[in-house]
C-alpha cells in the first residue's frame, strides 16, 4: 500500500469568493502544497536544493481532473491526504482528498513529470525519468 | 455552432512560482473569470445583480479538468477561448482554451451548475436547472 | 498592556515569486486572516455570523503601512503576532509582526473601521463607530 | 515633471472577497505588475532578462504605504498610474493612484531597492546603488 501524508490547512478570508465560499483553484495551490509537503516529509530535499545537486526543479503539472462535492469557508481546518495513486516511466499521478474531519469536500489527481533545466535553454525545463531513488523513498 | 468568446489576460510577476512560471491554479482563475464574462457578453448580468431578482448566485464548479502544455511567464499577453460545449438538464459544461497567440498553452473543461441560495438555509446553496433563457442567450 | 494573538501561517510554493520568496501582498493576506483570527479568539463572531445579527460586515482596511525585512520562503512556518495598538472613536489601529521563530520579517500596522451594510443602497458599505462591547472583549 | 504610464487591470471575481469588493491586498498585487510594466514601458529589460547580463534580480520592496479610499468590484477595469515620487542613492519611492475611470480607489507608494543575487551565497539577495542608465531612462 502507498504512504499517505496529511497536510493541514486553515482557510482564510483571502481564500473566500464573493459567495463567502472558499474559491475553487485555491483546493489546486493546496494540492500542490501537499505534494511538495508529500515528497519533504518523504525524506525528498525541497526543489530549491535539489536544483543545486541535480538540477531538478520540481514537479511541473501536466494534467490535473478535479471533483468539488461540498464547499468551506473561512476560520475552518481542512485536511489534505496526498498519496501517489501510480508511478510511470515519465509521469506520475498524485491523488488529493480535501477534508474537513470526516467530510469530504474535493478529490482531486495529478499528472506531473520530473523537470530539470533544459540543458540548452536556461529558459526552458525538460521532463526526465522519475527518479528510482525519489521512487523508492515516497514509495 | 456553439458561441466563443475570448477574455484577455496579462500575466504579472505576482501570477508566476518559483519557476519563473504562471503558477497554474492561475489558469483555473483565469478560466472562472473568462466564464463570467463569457455570459456578460452574451447579454447575462452579473451575478451580483441576478442574486437580487432572481436569487441566482453564480455557476459553482462541480469538476474540473484541465491539461497543461505550454507553460507562460509574466510581460505576456494570453487569450481565453471560451465557449459551452455542452448543455444538459442540470449542468452545462464549458470548454477553455488558453492562447497565447497561435500557440495552445492550456486547455479545460469545468462542470458548473447554476445555483440559488437555498430557500431554508441562507448558508447553503442548491443547484437548479439551467435557466431556458440563460442558456438561449448563450446558445 | 494590550492582548496579543499569534496566529501561524505555512508558507506554500504557490505563494513565492520568481525571486524564490514569499510575493509580498501575502504578507498583508496573513495579517488579514491574523486580523480575523484575533476578533475570533477574543470571542467576537465571524463576520458572516455577526452579518446576521448586528449587519456588521467585518472591518475593511482604509490604511496599510508595512516594512519589509527579511524574505521567507516556502516550507518555512511563520508566526503573526497580531494586537491592537490604538482604538479610535471611527476606527482602529492592528499591528502585526511577522516573525520567524526569533527574528522579525516584517512588520504593519491596519487602519480599519467597522462596516456595516448602507441602510440605503444594499451594494454600498458605512462605517461605523467602534462597538464598546468587542472593543471590550479585545482590549 | 516625471514619467506617468498607465497600467490596466480588469477585475476579476476571484480578485474579490465575500464583501464582493477587491479582496485589498490585490490592490499591491497590482501596483508591482505596475511598476514592472513602468520600467518595461520605459525601456527597461524585464528582471528575468536583466538577471543574466547584469544579475539584478528586480526591485524589491522595503516599504509600502497604501490608502484605500474606495471599493472595487468584478467586472469593472482600473488605471494605475505609476510614476517615480524620488529616486535616492540606494532606494526610490514609486507612486501608484489606482483610479477607475475619474475616480479615484486607492493610493499608495512603495519603496524599491535595486537587487543582485548575493556574491557569496546564491540564496540571498543584495542591494545595489539605483542604476544611473536606469534612472535616466524613467526620469
Amino acid at each position: 500500500m502507498s504512504k499517505t501524508v496529511v497536510y493541514e490547512v486553515q482557510v482564510m478570508f483571502g481564500d473566500c469568493d464573493p459567495a463567502g465560499i472558499v474559491f475553487f483553484p485555491n483546493f489546486s495551490k493546496w494540492m500542490d502544497a501537499s505534494s511538495l509537503n508529500f515528497f519533504v516529509r518523504c525524506g525528498v530535499l525541497p526543489w530549491r536544493e535539489l536544483v543545486k545537486t541535480r538540477g531538478i526543479i520540481g514537479t511541473p503539472l501536466l494534467e490535473i481532473h478535479t471533483k468539488f462535492l461540498r464547499t468551506a469557508t473561512y476560520g475552518e481546518t481542512l485536511q489534505i491526504h496526498t498519496s501517489v495513486q501510480e508511478w510511470k516511466d515519465k509521469v506520475f499521478v498524485h491523488k488529493h482528498v480535501v477534508m474537513r474531519g470526516d467530510t469530504v469536500l474535493c478529490e482531486g489527481t495529478e499528472v506531473r513529470a520530473f523537470c530539470i533545466q533544459h540543458p540548452d535553454d536556461a529558459d526552458r525545463i525538460k521532463s526526465i525519468p522519475v527518479p528510482e531513488d525519489i521512487q523508492a523513498l515516497c514509495s
